[in-house]
């Protein structure tokens, strides 16, 4: 295939595509759930502003239809589709096109699960994709809804910082989970390590190398998006971009020493680990010591010589054995005072 | 010899060379394969374009007169034969010179099989070099025949762009076989590690490091084409370098990626050959001390005491064993508990 | 909630917030306690510069009011109240925000306690909120109530320097309290480490790693104030800066020597563990060579044959138990020799 | 001593210098051995350029000659003396000052012997001072001689570019035999590791860092050339200095990747003899839990208890060693079993 | 204390401060030894130029008056007495500050001893304030009373630079130290590792590590000074400057050597004793696997069957002592030939 041609790469997380439609301006807003991805197409709009949110769209004709009425480049539909993007910003010369992540994670067993969102950002509308429903722009809806910090009036470019606050906070929630399961995991190193904890620092260690990776693209769009997109995020937004900027810096100084505590704990382990070989030794060297000794005695009394002391002693079996138990005694003794 | 002097240098991995050339231009296209590679030197184009694709070049008179025919520097002849280039792009008056890399990669053993591609890029012909048969350059071949996304009115910069596109893609081929590779060596390692595990890390990092360092050159050369050489990549190009330029840039994250995890892998399995040795430590440990006092106790009523107790009491054998047996129960019962 | 909400998130350290106002200029000084933190809103100036203090702030009613007086940003406000901010500078029109971190560090076990300090520096006054009660500032109101260096007459930059210097002062005590901790470690380690050694160096390079990386943010911050915010600091004070700045370098330079020798301190560790399990297995084949030829000549003469050598020799016994011993100490000469 | 005072550092590598002089220009050629160092400083040029190599100076006086021939700086002759300079390249008003370096290598055992060349390049002649006789600067000769590359008619930029070429080829040998130590090196260790293959690897991790450090600044310099010495290397010179740059980072790629191997392969050693101890310490345990029950057994029947089950059997000494062996049996078969 | 109070911080090395006065212009040079150190703030020079040495300056009174007869700024003074400076070089409108570090190194045990440097350098003076005696200027003296390379008619740049050049030719000396030890460190550790090898590789890997990270701000310092001061430091000792700067970056890179070599010889210890662990328990394997199966013999003969074989045989003894010995040496026969 040619490059540029929109085929649906990636698994398919969601059965039907569901498309929600915010057709607002100051003082208005029509909400609208479409039945059809094509109806977004021919969706009129009645106000100066248009979010549309699609979940789970894989049908290459449908956003096609979408992609005409929207004046969309053929590679930007093709990277809609190929849920395998980095985190970027593309310059088009009527719209912005970004693409974001978006995490879940699961704790038991450790796992990370990242959905693409491609963000179109025109001057009067902005179209968001996501791979399946969730409600890290729901916050956003809310605003809207009630019309807080006068977002209906505001331009597109405030709206896109919303949702770029919303990803960045969601990322928050991820570091949360890492670090209470980065802190479980060193009480179990320090304590009582079980057979999975090796297998667990090493997803551990995965998770937080491929999150901190990936987050510096993002700090690099969220920086560049103010230097190099004039046109779109002015000056007045610009307080706001470095808030989400710092943010951003923030989730990645938090991963570095979420890696770094990691790469701690597999040492911490291993350290640990030849510490008991140590420690199973001694134990073996002292069982060793102890019986030995009183081996030795009872195979020199069970020698068949003719002549040999003590044996017609009527207390010498006693002697003998008392004997055992003093040198055993002796033993342990310089044992315990050693360590 | 001389600086510029072309000799072939690398291993001949093809018996013969073959030479195909599609003459091309808007609505037309000539397909030809030349019997010689001397033909080439003399073909009479047809049409606007020329692209003349040689497999197995290593005769440097053959190439000589190609070269004297698009009159090519000494330089780019003796890199053409010389197979062992870094990818790389040298500016000349009239026409740009491209080395890029192909991979083969076979998984059992892994093992990475390195090709040379030599483009040159004048402004109404493309000359492609490379050591032997692959398919690689087909999809662009099939999409002149068809005239598909209206390459054969494209200027060469186009078509040098699918070639690096098809080179690009070739790629994810290779870090997907990476990939199954990585995950089939984290089970091994984690379940029961055979012999050759050990070997088979240090094989997959040795991979991923040569990979890794191979395609920074690449990513720095496709960054630089519309900078450093707009008189052939022109702005109307750019939007597509910048899509093979992601890619290039994502498969460098995932080789980042690999990478780690092979040092991650060769971390967790040294600790778990540690933890190996100290579970044997601890059998051996059971062992003796189960056996020890045992064998102890046999000694001490092996013993040649002629006043001993239990001896002549019917049953004092009995009670004996039932001591050992009890003992080594007691033991046992405790090693049970603690781990 | 919107961006720009004010929130207090973090732990709550005090109880009931505390403000101090000196209010000051040449040659006067009004130093007051305000009751409550509402009427640093309401407070009348009566010299040309203002310095509020408050500790322990954390509701935003009263925030609002004080941002209300003072024209601060939502953005400050919201940063103010979350006390979970890099080290940052961020420039308002009429001010400059900049966030600060100061540390207490306990060693017994180590423990590093972060606080945030908040300045809002405008031209004529200066606010600085911080989490809880400390003596940080102390040497400034000091220096201020004696007029010493002519700090009454001197701008707010003057006296945010003065600020920072605290701060920056207080990280070398830090330092020094982890110098003295490594110190101590690295005796134990190479003395006679206890059990928790391995988790000592662990949260020691923990807290290096955290210090460390949190200073990076302020050292660039020391470094832009005079290149970056000229308005505020003018050239009179680039040499003041300047010192500080330098400080700062010189902790970050010791802390990478910690860090250094923390990863020095573990590696030590692991191969004295490792060295430790080769004593261990040394003494356990010292015992088993001793002990099993002895164990092997009882045995012998314990053999039931009814022709054995020197069983019926009056000093058989002697001759057996003596070649034991012969044996034993010839080895026991060896291993000496060897080692 | 004054900096620039010319004294000979380093140890003495040729008993004798030697001195050979190319007086060259187009079309004519006169090759000369001159007798004695003094005499390069009287030497009467009769074409356009000329050339001297001198081989092994040690003198400061005849040195001193020579540079006040030539114009040559004192801080010059001091850095040629001292044979223990960076490779640099240093600009004075009438000529350029380049330090390269020269390798031998020989791998049994692997060792590197660092030779310094120093080129003055003037406009009209070239000075090249080694430490001793080698045939780096042979095939430069040979193509003086047959009027190669018209290489009789060029600047002195294009002698020296060809000088810098077979230095940088000579490297080229050099990375040839530390590609086959180290698959020397790799095949022992996964094989049958030697006594010596730990002091291999450590000394060709020295070997491949001292050759890797010392050719960034090769490489720097060969950048900067045209870059920063345009004066004398023009723009025709500057596709030839390209070149030799891209074999320079070539070479360095290389090195980065035994860097890596080398690395690698001390990892892969620690964890071999690991996992020996495992197989030693399985070894022990499996004579371990073979021998002891069979000694428990006979140590049972060999107690002096009066009334024993089997002993007045006649098979009983069968029964009994019978039992022995089946334990022994079933303990393998389990051992074999589980591994 | 406010900013800019000198207060001496460091140990006091030297009981008595002595100061030496090198009053110097071309052709002349009055050389005096000042009782104390008011006088030099009293001194009247009677020549252009004037040199000022003084060790073991920790009186701020004393400083003061010479600070007020140089006017030099408070944080120059506070700066001298406190002996924990990075190196740096400030610029003040009459003079350049300098810090710079002199370091005495002993070797047995490896200690590093680090005294600061400060440097007053006017147009017409130059102040040097050392922590002790030492001979690290006295080449440059020398050079001043033979008045060599013209240095009395210099100006004070020129003499800076030679200060610089002797403290750089000292990193040489220490350098030197190093290596030296370092072979000592490398020849135990392949060779016969005594119990202190660990404990000293830490140290000499800290020693490498603090030295390496102090010649970062020294390197950076040499090379801004003809860029950033060319008031002080003109082109004509722009090239001694760089030869300086030259020597810098070879230490560096020394120091980078050995901080590798260190890195290497920890792997190469730790491997080594895994190794010895190793060895020792296939010591112990060998023993136990040549004492068993003889034990074992002489258990069975020892059972007391009534009716066993070879019993009453009157060779029975030997055939059994035989077999056991049969038995040993076939066992260390196959040990012997498996390694």
């Amino acid at each position: 295939m040619p490059p540029g041609s929109p085929i649906h790469i990636g698994e398919i997380k969601t059965a039907k595509p569901s498309i929600s439609v915010l057709d607002f301006g100051p003082g208005v807003l029509i909400e609208t759930e479409l039945p059809d991805t094509t109806d977004l197409a021919s969706y009129v709009r009645q106000n100066s502003t248009l979010w549309g949110n699609i979940y789970g769209l894989q049908d290459p004709v449908a956003l096609s239809a979408i992609g005409s009425t929207f004046h969309l480049h053929p590679l930007v539909l093709e990277d809609i589709l190929n849920n395998n993007q980095r985190q970027k910003v593309d310059a088009y010369d009527d719209y912005l096109y970004v693409v974001l992540h978006r995490y879940e994670i699961s704790t038991n067993p450790l796992n990370l699960v990242q959905d693409q969102i491609s963000l179109v950002i025109g001057t009067d509308y902005l179209l968001s994709f996501q791979e399946r429903q969730s409600r890290t722009f729901e916050p956003v809806r809310q605003r809207l809804r009630a019309d807080r910090a006068n977002l209906r009036s505001a331009t597109t470019a405030m709206l896109a910082y919303s949702l770029f606050d919303s990803v960045v906070d969601n990322y928050f929630v991820v570091i949360e989970s890492l670090d209470d399961y980065a802190e479980h995991l060193e009480a179990e190193i320090l304590g009582h390590p079980g057979p999975a904890v090796l297998e667990n620092i090493h997803q551990f260690k995965r998770c937080v190398s491929q999150l901190r990776r990936n987050l510096y693209p993002l700090r690099e769009l969220l920086g560049s998006l103010h230097r190099e997109h004039a046109h779109f995020f002015g000056p007045e937004i610009q307080l706001y971009l470095r808030d989400v900027y710092d943010h951003t810096v923030h989730i990645i100084e938090s991963l570095d020493d979420l890696r770094e505590l990691a790469t701690g704990l597999l040492d911490v382990h291993l350290t640990t680990v030849s510490h008991r070989v140590n420690l199973e030794v001694r134990a073996l060297t002292v069982v060793a010591t102890v019986f030995m000794p009183a081996t030795l005695i009872a195979g020199i009394f069970g020698m068949n010589f003719h002549h040999m002391p003590w044996l017609e002693d009527s207390s010498g079996f006693f002697f003998a054995t008392g004997l055992m138990l003093v040198i055993a005694t002796i033993m342990l003794a310089l044992f315990w005072r050693r360590r």
